[in-house]
């Protein structure tokens, strides 16, 4: 290379789950050279489901129109931004205004590095919760932020230590990434926390982001930081159709709060992309109008799916928390075990992948991170193999 | 807003278009009031056509299968980076390896960030084209590089001039941003001009990214940078299947070079998004099958167009290369008359919007840019509202 990468990627690496597929692709050669079956991967959050039907039949007809292939504009059309509201009204019980109060996201992952370079200046202080989300600080690094980590522990239900943020020096933040329910651990929010978490924002000046991109699966209580009142002063929330629609390919995510803030993050996706392609925005406006049947039929096999998982965390000897939300089951291992080993050990030895907790914080060494994103069938395939050790 | 947008977002307007597409609505409705009819467009780029017919049938009978709506590899699938390799096989006579120098990317609009937030420190210099995409300025911007302009001028073809580029003040400058056929200029590369371009990157340790998405409209000449030889050392170059194949909508672009170069845009791109939705993509490797047939269809149309086009510009007094390759026809105004100004008087006295040149740069000041998306029949409206002011 004649030129050097610029600073700013060096402290990021290639995303965890990158290098690890190209790792099980090597094992899965090997493994089939010695007439062994493939790993199992219980890694990645992947929706292994099928979208709601009207929605690709909306993307079928749709697709192959005249008149519908053209650039599409930054703001999304009017439909999707009033199919995103009439959810959160349906659901959230929050009223937003579509005109100008949502901003649809191909996926809410760009959203993340899109809200960073929109309100982030280089060395300005950005909270991240460890654990949490990786994708919250290498955005942050993008935008060469400092990056301050909260703890999130267990014996806290996963929530900040309110306390202990006080203490911290705040001099400098300007951003708070929150997720509920959360990812890695499944915590879900309250109304209250959520409240706490507004109120800290404000004393503070600093912008809180909610990530709320699992509050449809493995709950019944869809709760959004913006139905706090006056939240969105100084909140932002991101959403997205991934899990709740099994739409994660489709990249279809939003976010929303006050007009202010959606003109600022307006102004720089403009800059770095355009609108999503036409028919996918028709197919998103049928998935948003799913009822309460389409997500009892998703959570019906999810909640079969985390039985099999719970038994998988029985064998290795980790806790688990029976009423978290959301697409994964995170376990803290026996004391002394760590989650990189028991994820190397059940890589090697049973040909099953584990997220290790690591890569989602410190305060994630101990725990190991089950998706459901496979089927019944295949849980048990990794049961058993685990069991067999 | 309890928080302030970060610096880097305040040297970045709203996209033009995004502004002035508001503005038309405003004046659409007064216009509708008083009986008038709706301002014609001949602003933005953005191609009209319908894609080849097997890409739409590919996405209508892919996207409703199961199993094809997780999350996709930030690579691309192998077909998809196969079938890039091959057309520019064919069409450029350039040899990619496909595992290792092309990454797709959501359109090349955001390869535009995703490679200036890749190799731009702050501060770095980075030459941009005037005139030129406004892009290639807002993208720097975000990745708070120095912008330095290079001039293109009529009087040498709209090439760079190479005496002044040595006698420029070279010091820090990492990256040089390229387009042939030129927007909004419509001028075409010569091999000889990527080799000279390609020399001068060498010898000054600059990185080299060409934007080649025009080389199949108007032109019968498929030229890449990458053709010269040792070029990928020093030299990336994106494309994109938005004007070649009428897909602009849909978001599919590349960018090509040193596998070294793509594994560090990887990296920063696995952090910010994901893969693109795996319909797309097969639909994507059906679009870069077309043959010569396909383009000669496409090209006779823009060609009737030009036609028209040209018959605006000698209305209102502006010169023109016939020899111009892309979707847009690029006049100089007679001496003395601003674009901004014919621009202005264009929309309010005769209702159609033409772009003014000084948007890509000082030296487009006494140009206009008539786009060719619009039909034979929409421009000989707009010709004879201009006819008859």
């Amino acid at each position: 290379m004649i030129i050097q990468p610029a600073t700013r990627t060096l402290s990021v690496k290639e995303y965890y789950f990158s290098v690890k597929n190209k790792e099980m692709a090597r094992l899965n050669a090997q493994r089939a050279q010695a007439g062994l079956d493939s790993i199992i991967n219980l890694g990645i959050g992947s929706p292994d489901g099928t979208p709601p039907v009207e929605a690709l039949q909306t993307v079928a007809l749709e697709a192959v129109k005249d008149g519908v292939h053209g650039y599409q504009s930054y703001t999304g059309i009017p439909q999707l931004r009033e199919a995103f509201a009439a959810w959160y009204k349906r659901y959230y019980n929050v009223e937003l205004d579509p005109s100008c109060e949502i901003q649809p996201l191909t996926g809410s992952k760009e959203g993340i590095l899109l809200i960073s370079l929109t309100f982030l200046n280089k060395g300005d202080g950005v909270l991240v919760p460890d654990p949490g989300y990786p994708t919250y600080t290498s955005a942050s690094n993008m935008a060469e932020a400092r990056i301050i980590k909260y703890d999130l522990l267990e014996e806290n239900g996963w929530y900040p230590d309110f306390d202990a943020l006080e203490k911290m020096d705040l001099t400098g933040v300007k951003m708070m990434w929150t997720n509920y329910p959360g990812m890695p651990t499944g915590a879900q929010a309250t109304k209250e926390l959520y409240r706490k978490i507004v109120d800290f924002g404000r004393r503070h000046g600093i912008l809180i982001v909610n990530d709320n991109p699992y509050s449809f699966i493995r709950t019944k209580e869809h709760l959004s930081i913006l139905e706090v009142p006056g939240a969105k002063e100084g909140c932002l929330e991101m959403n997205s159709l991934s899990k709740a629609h099994n739409m994660a390919g489709w990249r279809l995510g939003m976010v929303a709060g006050q007009a202010d803030y959606i003109r600022e993050i307006l102004k720089v996706k403009s800059q770095m992309d355009s609108g999503i392609f036409r028919p996918l925005q028709l197919a998103a406006v049928k998935a948003l109008e799913a009822g309460e049947d389409w997500f009892e039929k998703l959570n019906a096999e999810y909640y079969r799916r985390a039985e099999v998982a719970y038994r998988i965390m029985d064998t290795i000897g980790a806790t688990y928390d029976r009423n978290a939300a959301g697409l994964f089951v995170w376990g803290r291992l026996p004391d002394g075990l760590k989650g990189a080993d028991v994820s190397d050990r059940l890589l090697y030895d049973a040909g099953v992948f584990i997220t290790p907790g690591f890569i989602f914080g410190k305060n994630g060494e101990n725990y190991i991170r089950i998706s459901l994103c496979a089927n019944v069938e295949t849980l048990e395939r990794a049961l058993e193999k685990i069991k067999s050790l």
